[in-house]
């Protein structure tokens, strides 16, 4: 028998294959008109076959942290680059899955943080890692100039570290109107390839120069001289993005699945069984033209309604009309159930264990998702 | 070899339990003056050892998710209120509860929820509920009157439940002032008397009067005629419980221990590996004179600095100084350990699937958090 979403136990997290396979696709081709080669971020699936259908199998990929690293190593990715600062305390574990035969590349960006790691290490095997440059002021890094090029000069010569290029993130093209995203993307791009010559003119083989941030990516005009971009967000995208005008409301293939617990007689509100846990606290909307509280509410089949969630409680979120008017409560029976976009994919899908898959509206399965650390 | 805190895995969550039982002993201590029972709610810790901590050893317990019922009634615990309205699709799962053996209280506020739970019912066993009034418009549950009167007398005319009383949810405790909150806790009290004599004017025996939120508790004069009180945070307290003044900063038991994995170089910012994954996005203290931003931070011996979590990426937390000043980064050196208050701990441990026990200032062991619905 064919489960039914009447069958799923709310609050779930429904993933739509049909939208996620357009939303790679798309990422695809701009990576091919760029001449790039894509190494996706699977911080926002963290699941082994979302992993697959963004590389068409076994590919080059992104991680957020050590845990995604283990289980996507495990399913045979060989090539991972973890995109968070190392710390000395895992290097053990980092030096586990070189020995295991992936090619772990970690980010440094400081020389005390260098000599703290070479301290660390245990096995004979140097550790591949990329310079992380700011470009942007967004997030962590290295700016280029002496700093850089001192770093990049350590590395070089310590021969328990193998330096394979340098990486940004253009973390800053959330924060700015579309047009400006790709005069930063250039700023990126000419930040990376100089970083390269950099590491060249040390003596170095700059093998790796890693470009990052979907809004970024898809606003690049050229990336000439990068050899790899990575993004995550895209494959489920979320209605931030759909703000910042990355993608459309139909773009987002993730929602949570709920139920109609309960009425208020005065028809202004209803309440449903996904609060707080089940949507996350994720504001990021707030004060935009395009807030969306806690997330827009469509229907079970993905027929967008007029409703939000305007607050959460644990366990209950609290929909109301976008327009403060009464909720027409044919369309939200008690014991109905309703569908939610999420703010924040990345946020929102930690929450969960496994997605849910819809293709052609029907249930066909269900993926494990891989949260901790 | 003992365990110290340089050998965790960062991020991970710690739990102080000489602050947790200070908690416990003084919510206790309140049920026993105001001489009514207890029946802690577990949405909080979702751990079975500190259920048996709350009630010294198994006792009533209020869960949030049917996941918790079921995880707390495999340990032993047998008197169960799940305070999140049910709904039909959900009620196979309360009977399989039922029928082993676990008396678990379901709410209700509708007449129509009641039919499709009449029509959901597969068991012999009725089922035991409560009815959930709304005294302060904070959260679901009917208002006293004709549509209270209607709906009791429904369930206790139907075979199929058993009606044993009534249940509030002070939350309006949380937005008040703490003068104010004794005068809504009578408000509790007085409408949870007058639905146990309007059960019993009916015909039915209200045997449970349940009066809920730590706050109210904590500021009630006298809960003559209520049967039982409900609290959960009470037992980690966090930084917004601290800001309305119910605790104070050093009641907070919780706190997420992370790595120092860069330093600006204008010494004006620092990097941990804590971000929005390992603290939530919650921020229920912004535009409060209590704003905490994303947590403060601690030193890795709980000693206060004066630092904030301003922002977090993912996987990485920017760490600034309160009054804006550079960073002593002596105090925060590049691989060393900070703690991180959380705003809301309900939020916070849930993306965690174990608590590191710290009992004298030392690592003592583990317990299992239980997360998903």
């Amino acid at each position: 028998m064919t489960t039914q979403l009447r069958d799923l136990q709310t609050p779930c997290l429904l993933l739509d294959l049909d939208i996620m396979a357009r939303n790679i696709a798309r990422v695809q081709t701009a990576a091919q008109r760029l001449g790039v080669g894509l190494r996706p971020h699977v911080k926002t699936p963290k699941a082994i076959e979302i992993g697959k259908e963004l590389g068409g199998g076994i590919g080059p990929i992104t991680v957020s942290t050590l845990s995604e690293a283990d289980v996507f190593a495990s399913a045979g990715f060989n090539d991972i680059l973890y995109a968070t600062l190392l710390s000395a305390s895992k290097v053990s574990r980092v030096e586990a899955l070189l020995a295991g035969g992936c090619r772990l590349l970690s980010l440094v960006d400081s020389p005390v943080a260098v000599a703290q790691l070479a301290a660390a290490r245990r096995g004979a095997r140097p550790l591949p890692v990329l310079i992380e440059i700011d470009v942007d002021g967004h997030r962590a890094g290295v700016r280029l100039g002496d700093a850089f090029d001192a770093l990049a000069a350590l590395l070089i010569a310590d021969s328990g570290f193998t330096l394979l290029g340098a990486m940004s993130y253009a973390g800053a093209s959330y924060d700015i109107e579309p047009d400006a995203r790709a005069v930063l993307a250039e700023r990126h791009r000419r930040a990376l390839v100089a970083a390269g010559q950099r590491i060249a003119a040390l003596g170095g083989q700059p093998e790796i120069l890693s470009f990052g941030s979907t809004p970024a990516l898809m606003a690049a005009a050229t990336l000439e001289g990068v050899t790899e971009v990575r993004g995550g967000i895209f494959v489920f995208q979320d209605l931030f993005q759909a703000g910042i005008g990355a993608c459309t409301l139909d773009d987002i293939a993730l929602s949570v699945l709920s139920t109609v617990v309960g009425h208020q007689p005065d028809s202004k509100r209803l309440w449903i069984d996904a609060g707080g846990m089940a949507l996350s606290k994720d504001r990021s909307t707030a004060g935009r033209s395009f807030d969306a509280r806690y997330g827009l509410v469509t229907a079970a089949d993905g027929r967008r309604l007029p409703l939000w969630v305007a607050d959460v409680h644990q366990e209950l979120g609290l929909v109301e009309s976008i327009d403060g008017t009464p909720i027409d409560f044919g369309s939200a029976p008690i014991g109905g159930q309703l569908r939610i976009l999420p703010n924040h994919s990345d946020m929102t899908a930690a929450a969960y264990d496994r997605y849910h898959l819809l293709r052609g509206g029907q249930l066909v399965g269900t993926w494990a998702r891989h949260n901790g650390w």
